[in-house]
């Protein structure tokens, strides 16, 4: 209800989150540059700082360059200040981590997952959640899942996670029971996209971007004006199922020739007719080439599906993470030759596409930053 | 600039846009149901209203149903109170209107285009936009112009029309300095999406809309939140030249197999051999069984090009536009079917496909009416 007072909150939590993104995206900043950035007076920004200060989430980090007139104080966000714990919960293991406010990964704990689904899959995040929380880091001040699969984020639950014969299953209102934090669960290639956003050096308000993890499955996530953008029903960014080609292999989703399976990790694994990602990478380093025309091959026809999407969304920035991107340059210029043929110039000519700068990590941070980027109310346990 | 002073103007515009939408989307509303609409205050609804009535964009229409006390006065936009050009570019022939607040068509200009391209294009917009401004029909606020090809909205740039062989043209400007009218320029089947949802009964703000317009070419419009999303290059809808047929037909694009080669009006026209879609259109309704094949085979591919756009997106409600709408239910059938098998059960279980309400109407009335949606001030001349 937008009555007077309620404005006036709103407009005050609204400062406090610009001057906090701010500061955040910044390694030290200045009053005086918080306030050209965010257009606001050079007063509001002052008691924003003041209360972040009281807070403990910002300090006074030294003095910068003078522009004439006295130099002025630097602010900086404390990165150990409160905790965050991300969750990644990957086909072949479960990752979980404790990190700081600058993404920095303080504790990790990791468990195989061998047929564990179900009721077993949820015990090793239980799991995974009493080793984090057990140690010394205070105060932790939320949980984020990264899942494979269909969630309703809003509400929480995982609608659909063939893997792990998740459906419809209630998980932050379990974690947040059981741990007494917020709880964020979101897609892991949504994850993944945050992650890149925010700590992989794209974190530019008003962004569009496009960030295409490439897995054991594959799927995207969507940032539209730096925010995810999840689609109606929270699945926006499944292009894994996207058919490539017709009367292809089964798909582990009932169709025939869809992306993932001549371009995910696991279909790598399978015309390779090998054990592990690893292996096949090895095959790979050492010039084997059958390794390289399936590496080739598994690239073209994501740069396919990327034409595709660009096509659909023109969106000029494409980062690709997950375990495929571990091939590097060879597997990216097949991805970029095939993207480049099979959309218009005129569309591709401005779009950048590379590999991730976290690694393994951006699910995690991503699934963490996620408390930070929606609503840093909940985050900070401001008033609302 | 966000000064106290420029944050009061906004909001004042804010509140004054947020009102007038509102009586807009209804055919006649108290101010009370505005307030409750809007969450503005009854006094901040009053005051807004009364500047709306004194520049007779808005009058009052009688008494509405009491709800216990006095039975309240309904307000209701003055529908020819402005007048608002939109033109349509169209492959065959340009069509040009008049339209006044409600979008009803008060006047209209035909010109069939051969060969007409470059230059001789240009004369003919010139053409249609003398005879309309000619009209008694003032004040005419501004003129709208949806044309095939990738456009740069905010410049007002054509920068690429293959068919008009239109390349890097100021459009705007050109319309502008000869008409003295604001020109909003944008790509047809983006006006199309923006005519369904504000005069097709889509209206609904927050809300996630594709229009799919299958004419000579095939593209999509794509709202998000209720605004126009045109991506990073303003080609954001550009499906017509997804691969749907490995090897398949050559398109004008140069690729092979596109969605264009086998879904379009041209593509129908052409596997018939026929001379027009109106004789194809008359073989379909006599019951030719290559006709009903040829249709079903578009409509089928179409729809597994949907099923994309849905795993990409998740946006539940899918209208269809354009010349291939006039195959019905038929066609309409082979669609959906082809669009729930092509994708995850759980991602098109909600989602919703149906023909568009305005038929020819959607492109005119989207480049007329996206003066309205982008932007109230520069419609209405208000203090920016």
């Amino acid at each position: 209800m937008t009555t007077k007072k309620a404005t006036h909150q709103l407009t005050r939590q609204h400062n406090r989150d610009l001057v906090l993104r701010t500061i955040f995206s910044h390694d030290s900043i200045s009053r005086a540059e918080v306030a050209r950035v965010t257009h606001l007076t050079r007063t509001t920004v002052s008691d924003v700082v003041n209360g972040l200060l009281s807070e403990g989430l910002v300090e006074e980090v030294g003095r910068g360059e003078s522009i004439g007139g006295k130099s002025p104080i630097l602010l900086s966000i404390v990165a150990d200040s409160r905790y965050l714990i991300g969750l990644n919960l990957a086909q072949d293991k479960f990752t979980g981590a404790v990190v700081n406010l600058r993404g920095e990964i303080k504790e990790i704990v990791e468990i195989p997952v061998h047929d564990d689904n179900g009721e077993k899959a949820l015990k090793l995040v239980y799991q995974i959640l009493d080793q984090l929380t057990r140690k010394k880091l205070k105060p932790i001040v939320g949980i984020g899942v990264g899942t494979p699969g269909l969630v309703n984020t809003r509400e929480g639950i995982v609608v659909n996670a063939v893997n792990l014969e998740w459906q419809d299953l209630p998980l932050s209102q379990l974690l947040e029971k059981k741990y007494k934090l917020p709880v964020w669960v979101l897609n892991d290639s949504q994850a993944a996209a945050i992650g890149e956003y925010v700590y992989g050096g794209e974190h530019v308000p008003d962004k569009n971007l496009i960030v295409v993890n490439v897995i054991h499955g594959i799927g995207a996530g969507i940032l539209i004006n730096g925010r995810l953008f999840q689609g109606d029903g929270g699945g926006a960014g499944e292009i894994g199922h996207v058919v490539v080609q017709e009367n292809g292999e089964l798909c582990r989703c009932g169709k025939r020739g869809c992306l993932e399976t001549v371009a995910s990790a696991r279909a790598v694994v399978q015309q390779m007719k090998m054990a592990s990602l690893e292996e096949v990478f090895l095959a790979f380093q050492d010039g084997n080439s059958k390794a390289k025309a399936v590496v080739e091959n598994a690239g073209h026809y994501l740069g396919a599906s990327l034409a595709n999407l660009i096509g659909t969304l023109n969106i000029q920035k494409i980062v690709l993470t997950g375990d495929m991107t571990r091939f590097g340059q060879e597997w990216l210029s097949a991805v970029n030759t095939s993207m480049q043929t099979g959309a218009f110039f005129r569309m591709t000519e401005d779009t950048k596409l590379e590999i991730g700068k976290l690694d393994y990590r951006a699910c995690i941070l991503g699934a963490s930053a996620f408390l930070l980027l929606d609503d840093y109310s909940l985050l900070f346990n401001e008033e609302n």
